[in-house]
C-alpha cells in the first residue's frame, strides 16, 4: 500500500480505543484530551512545550498508542503536522507553547492552510486568571494571530469541554474542504477535573464531500462534448480526494483521448497523475503550444492560480472554454471566472462526470472520444521539455554540468538526482530557485512529490519526517536549498532523537539566489556589492552544522559524488545530510 | 561614554543628511524610504529579504551611511533591532519579507512591545494587484498579524505616502510610551515613482515624555514624608529614560536613606541603579523581609507584575502604600492598584519628585531623611543573599560545583562567570531556569544586563549583536540556555558574516529543565519515561554547530576551564561560541 492509496482513507473506527461503559473516566481534562486525540486515531503528537503543557505530558507519557513527538522549535511541530495530515489525509496534532511559540509556528501554519491540510493547532496557555492581568507570555487577541490561517478557532472556557472543544475542531478540520483549526487551552482548565465526554470519531466525522449538482454536471458535458482540444489540469487536490480520484482523472484522460498537466510550477503542491502515465504531459504552462490552443480547460481540484506576480498577460488559453473544480468555493473562478465553476469534491466530480459519460444515450451521440491528435502533440511537447536536461541555463556552462567558475551546476545535479529517484521515492521540494529543476527531475524518474506554494522557507524538513512516520515503508528524500535549510534547522534534532529516515539532500549554491534573481529582474543586474551584501551566503557548511546535531552528513562538490553519497544516506538509518555545492552564479532556469 | 549614558539621548539632528534645495528628489520610493530612514539617522536596517525588497535593496546599496545586515531568519532581524534599540533609546528597523516572513519575526515582536522598545518593522508585500488575487506569500489581514505587538500599523496606498508613512511609524514608535510600529510596503510601490517628501527628523520627533502633575507630585510627598520605611523599586523604564533619571534615582535614594530595589524576576528586564551603589538592595521579592515590612513602595517605571502564574498572596508588602509610575497609562495600577497611580515618564517624575522635596519649605519639616535604618536592613539582606552563592540548590552537590552524577552545576558555573565580568561588561540573559543564578552573578560583578520578560526563545542571540552594534566599546557576553540557543542558531550566520563581537556562552544542561521543573511542580516528581520523553535535549554538540557557521566555538566540561574559554574568546575577534556542560538534573533553584 502506497502513501498515495492510503491518503484520504478514513480511519478505522475499530483502532479508535474503545471504553467500556463502566470503564472510569478520566480524571483531568489533559486525561480526556488525551482521550479524544485517540478517539480520533490520533497517534502522533508534535510538540515544543513549555510548562503549560505539563498536564498534558504527564497523561501522554501514561497512556500507550499516543506518540508525543519532541520538537526544538514550533516550526518544526507544525511542518511535521501538516507533512503526515498530506500523505494520511487524516488529521494531525501539532501543540504549541504560549503566544511566542504560536507565532513561530504560524509561517508554516500558512502552508497548511494551502494544502487544505487538517492540522490541528492545540495551543497551550498561561492560566486563565494571568491572561486577564497580562501575565507572561500572554496576549490579549490570541485568536487575532490565527484567524486567517484557521478554519475554526476556540478557546477553551471550562475543562468538561475541552473533549468537546478539541473533536469539533477536529470534526471542522476534516470536514471538506480541510483545513487548519486551532484550539486554546488554557493551563488551570488542562490541570482541572473534566466530566468524562466521549463520542467516537465516526459519529463525529462530517461527509462534506460535495458531489456536482445536475446542472453543472450536464454543462460539464456539453463543454467536454464540444471541445475538440480539450485539456484537464489535475491539482493537488484530486490527490488529497484519493486514490480513487487520481485513477479516476487517468479514466477520464484515457476515455477521452485528452491529455493531463500539473498545476502550474507557483501553484504545484503534490503528484496527482504519476509522470509515467502515457497521458502526463507535464506541468500546466500558457506557453506552452499545447495548453494555448486548446478550447477547454477542465482545472479540477487546481488552484488558478498562485501568481508569484502579476501576469503580463492572461493565464488561461485565449480561446478556451474553462471548467474549474475545487472544494474550496473561495477558490473557483476566483481571477479569471470560469464558464462552470463548480465547488465540489474533485473525486465526486470525476465519478460523477465518469458514469454521466458512460450513460450517454447513442442518440445524443454517446462518448464520443477525441482523435488524440492533441494528446500526442501535448506529450511529445512535453517529452521535448524533458530532453532539454533538467531546466539549466546551458549557455552559461563551461562543461557538460560544470559552470564557467568550475563549479557544479543545479542542471547537473539535478541530473544525478534523477538516477538515484524511482517511483517508489517521496521526494520533498524545498528549493527556491531550483524548484523547476527539481519538478522535472521528479517528473523524469516517476517519483511523488509534494512542497509548499505558501513561501515559508523551511518546511521541508519537518514535512519530509510527518510523510516519513505516516508511510515508513517509502523512501524519502527533501530536497532543500541552503536558505531554506536554515529555516529547519532545528528539524535535525528531532530526526536524530527519533531516527527518522530521511535523506536530506541541499543544494547549496551559497546564495539567496531569489533574491538576486529579484534584483537582477529590477535593475537588469547585480553589482558586486549587492551580491557581496544581499546575496552572498557563503561561509557555513551545513555539514557540519548537520554533525553537530548528530545526524550523518557529508558535504560533496560535484554532481559524480552524489550517487555514492545517496547510496550511502539510504544504506544507514537515521537521518542524513548530503550537502552538494552548486556554482552560486547558476540561479537556474 | 556607556551604553547607558547614551540611551535615550536624542539623535544630533545635525548628523542627518541634509538636502539642499536644489538636490535632485529622488526618483523611486524606495529611494525616497532610504533618505527618510537617513533623515531619521537610522544606519543599520536589519533584514531578510525575498524578491519583494529588490527595489529597497537596490537603493540602499548606492546609499554611503546606511549598512543593511543580512540576517537568515526574521527573528534574528528582529530581535537584532530590539537590541539596539534598547541600547540606543532611538529608532531601530527590521524589514521582514511577506506573510510569512512577518510570521517568523512576531514572536521577538512582543519582546520590543514588553521593552516599550522603538522597533519599526517594514513588511515587504507583494504587488498590490496580486494581494487582491490570493498571490503567492499574501494574507488578507496583514495588519492582525501585529496589531496586539505594535503601537501602529498601516500599509501604504501610495507610492508617493511611503515617506510621510515611514516618517510617522518612527515618529509614533519613538513618542512616549514607545514600542514597535509596522509599515506594509507594497513591491509595486516602492519601485514607483515618488514625489519628494523630506522633513527633518527634528521637527517630527515629538516630545510624549509626560510630567506628573502638581497634585501627584504633593500626593508623593505627602506619601514619602509619611513613611517610616519607604523603599524604591527602579524599574526597566527607568533606564529607558536616560542617564539621567538613573542618576537620579541614586540621588532620591541618597537624599531620603532609603534602599532601591530592582524589578523583581520575572519583569526584570535591564540593570537601572548599577548594584555596586550602596543604596541597591538587589531583586524586589514580596518574600524579602526588608520588602515585606516597608510601609511604602514607590514603583518606578516597574511593572507590577509580569506574573508567571497567579501568586498565591499579594506581591506587595502587607501595609504599605503603594506609588506606581510608568510611563505606559496601562500598566499602571493595572492588578492590584495603588494609593497613586501616575502615568509619567520616570526621569520627568524624578526631576520634579527631587526639586519639590529641595523646596520644601522648613516650616513644613523640610525634607527629612530617613534614619537609614531599613536601608541597612535592606542592603545587608541582598549582601547575605548574595552571599549564599549564585542561587544553588547546595544540598544536592557531592562537592562544591559538582553535582552528583559528577557534572558541574549552574551555580558552579555563574560562580566562575562572575570572575569573567566586570561592571563593563553588558550581559544579555537568554536562559531560563538559569537565569536567576544568571541574575545574580551580575548583581555581584556590577556588569549590566539586557533580558526580555516576553518568554520568546533565542531573543538573545540576535539583542546581543544589535546591543554590541550600538556600543562596540563594550564587552557583550550573552548566556543562553542550550534550548534557547536553538531558537536563536541562525543568528551565528549573521554574527560571523559581520564579524561582530559577542560572546555566547551556551549553558548546556542537555534539557529542556523548565518543563522538567513545570512536570515536578504538577505531579512531584518526574518519571524517567517523562524525562527521556520531554525533557531530555541531550545529543547536539552546540560547539561543532557554531563551527559548522565558521565561529570560534569550544565546549568545555568544568567551571576551571571557563575563564580561559572566556579570555579565549575576548582576545579573537568576531563571535565565539563557549558550550559549557552542566548537570542534567540540576533544575536550578
Amino acid at each position: 500500500m502506497t502513501a498515495e492509496t492510503r491518503a484520504g482513507a478514513p480511519a478505522d473506527p475499530t483502532s479508535a480505543v474503545d471504553r467500556a461503559p463502566g470503564d472510569p473516566a478520566p480524571a483531568l481534562a489533559a486525561e480526556q484530551l488525551v482521550q479524544t486525540l485517540l478517539d480520533w486515531d490520533i497517534r502522533y503528537v508534535f510538540i515544543c512545550p513549555g510548562s503549560t503543557e505539563a498536564a498534558f505530558l504527564h497523561a501522554a507519557a501514561r497512556t500507550p498508542g499516543i506518540d508525543v513527538v519532541l520538537t526544538t522549535h514550533e516550526s518544526i511541530a507544525v511542518s511535521m503536522a501538516d507533512g503526515m495530515a498530506r500523505v494520511t489525509g487524516r488529521p494531525a496534532v501539532a501543540y504549541l507553547h504560549a503566544n511566542v511559540g504560536l507565532a513561530n509556528g504560524l509561517g508554516h501554519l500558512s502552508a497548511a492552510r494551502l494544502a487544505l491540510s487538517p492540522v490541528l493547532v492545540l495551543n497551550g496557555l498561561k492560566p486563565a486568571q494571568i491572561q486577564s492581568r497580562g501575565g507572561f507570555t500572554t496576549s490579549t487577541h490570541m485568536r487575532d494571530y490565527v484567524r486567517q490561517d484557521a478554519k475554526w478557532d476556540w478557546q477553551s472556557l471550562r475543562s468538561h469541554d475541552i473533549g468537546f472543544d478539541v473533536a469539533r475542531a477536529l470534526q471542522v478540520a476534516t470536514a471538506s474542504p480541510a483545513g487548519p483549526t486551532w484550539v486554546g487551552l488554557s493551563q488551570d482548565l488542562i490541570e482541572s477535573p473534566a466530566d468524562a465526554w466521549s463520542r467516537d470519531s465516526g459519529r463525529l466525522a462530517v461527509d462534506a464531500a460535495a458531489r456536482p449538482s445536475r446542472a453543472a454536471l450536464q454543462k460539464a458535458l456539453h463543454l467536454l462534448r464540444a471541445a475538440a482540444r480539450p485539456i484537464v489540469v489535475a491539482g493537488a487536490d484530486v490527490a488529497r480526494a484519493g486514490a480513487d480520484a487520481v485513477r479516476d482523472v487517468a479514466r477520464l484522460a484515457e476515455t477521452l483521448r485528452i491529455p493531463v498537466f500539473a498545476e502550474d510550477r507557483r501553484g504545484f503542491e503534490r503528484t496527482v497523475l504519476p509522470s509515467r502515465h502515457p497521458h502526463y504531459a507535464g506541468l500546466y504552462d500558457p506557453g506552452r503550444r499545447s495548453v494555448a490552443e486548446s478550447d477547454l480547460v477542465l482545472f479540477l481540484g487546481a488552484r488558478c492560480f498562485t501568481e508569484f506576480e502579476a501576469p503580463a498577460r492572461s493565464s488561461l488559453p485565449p480561446a478556451a472554454a474553462v471548467i474549474h473544480v475545487h472544494a474550496d468555493p473561495a477558490e473557483v473562478g476566483k481571477i479569471y471566472g470560469a464558464d462552470l465553476g463548480v465547488a465540489a469534491d474533485s473525486g465526486a466530480f470525476l465519478a460523477d462526470l465518469l458514469e454521466a459519460l458512460a450513460d450517454l444515450p447513442e442518440a445524443a451521440g454517446g462518448c464520443v472520444p477525441g482523435d488524440g491528435r492533441h494528446l500526442r502533440a501535448a506529450v511529445a511537447e512535453h517529452a521535448e521539455i524533458m530532453s532539454r536536461g533538467p531546466g539549466a541555463p546551458e549557455s552559461s556552462e563551461a562543461a557538460p554540468g560544470v559552470a564557467a567558475s568550475g563549479a557544479t551546476t543545479v542542471a547537473a545535479v539535478m541530473e544525478a538526482l534523477s538516477s538515484e529517484l524511482d517511483e517508489d521515492t517521496v521526494v520533498v521540494g524545498d528549493a527556491t530557485t531550483s524548484g523547476l529543476a527539481l519538478l522535472h527531475a521528479v517528473e523524469r524518474t516517476a517519483a511523488s512529490m509534494h512542497t509548499t506554494s505558501s513561501g515559508s522557507l523551511g518546511w521541508g524538513v519537518g514535512a519530509a519526517m510527518g510523510i516519513k512516520l505516516a508511510d515508513p515503508s517509502r523512501r524519502v528524500v527533501a530536497v532543500c536549498g541552503d536558505g531554506s535549510f536554515q529555516f529547519g534547522l532545528q528539524g535535525l534534532w528531532t530526526a536524530v532523537r527519533h531516527g527518522i529516515d530521511v535523506t536530506y539532500l541541499v543544494v547549496n549554491n551559497e546564495s539567496y539566489a531569489a533574491v538576486g534573481a529579484a534584483i537582477r529582474r529590477f535593475t537588469g543586474g547585480v553589482t558586486p556589492r549587492e551580491r557581496e551584501l544581499f546575496v552572498d551566503l557563503a561561509g557555513p557548511s551545513l555539514a557540519t552544522v548537520a554533525q553537530g546535531f548528530g545526524a550523518h552528513a557529508v558535504r560533496v562538490r560535484s554532481a559524480g559524488e552524489l550517487g555514492k553519497a545517496m547510496r550511502g544516506a539510504a544504506e544507514r538509518p537515521g537521518p542524513a545530510v548530503i550537502e552538494i555545492m552548486t556554482d552560486p552564479f547558476d540561479l537556474g532556469p
